[in-house]
């Protein structure tokens, strides 16, 4: 991956990502999640892009926190949202390979 | 899935799940989860079959740590190894489906 069309498709998703990140505990993010797992099958993502997405968002959200003050330890519990991600792209992955 | 054989190839499946959670921050786990995610790919095995594999291991391991006098909270850090082998299993099937 390295055209310009190719980062405004990962830029999305990390927008996209961040959203559902953010919303995971506080609102049903099921309809978002199935989305962007849609999005990333349509784009034939690979789970390292998603697990590099996850990863620099965790590391601006724990920066954040830092300046705040907080412990930035809840964000293991993202982990989860990084899981329910892989595996709804893993089971689309799944699918179409039954329907080929 | 219901069978005898369906059911022995779970039973296999979490017998060896088990190993790799149990060896993963102590040794190199690399080929194990490959070989797990081959075999679960063979068996076009759903996420959500690992996932209960998951579950119900930790469940038993919190039991004992409890039994143990031990913080069962160590064991969220397992959600890695999860994370792991998921994401070997979706490689896998978005592979195959480059190659059909």
């Amino acid at each position: 991956m390295g055209d310009d069309n190719t980062t405004a498709i990962l830029e999305s998703l990390r927008q996209k990502y961040r959203h559902i990140v953010l919303d995971y505990f506080h609102r049903n993010t099921d309809r978002a999640v199935k989305e962007f797992a849609e999005e990333a099958f349509a784009h034939h993502l690979a789970v390292s892009d998603i697990i590099k997405i996850h990863a620099e968002l965790m590391e601006d959200l724990a920066r954040q926190l830092k300046i705040e003050g907080r412990n930035p330890d809840i964000l293991l519990d993202y982990r989860l949202t990084l899981i329910d991600v892989i595996a709804h792209l893993c089971e689309r992955y799944r699918r179409c390979l039954r329907d080929t």
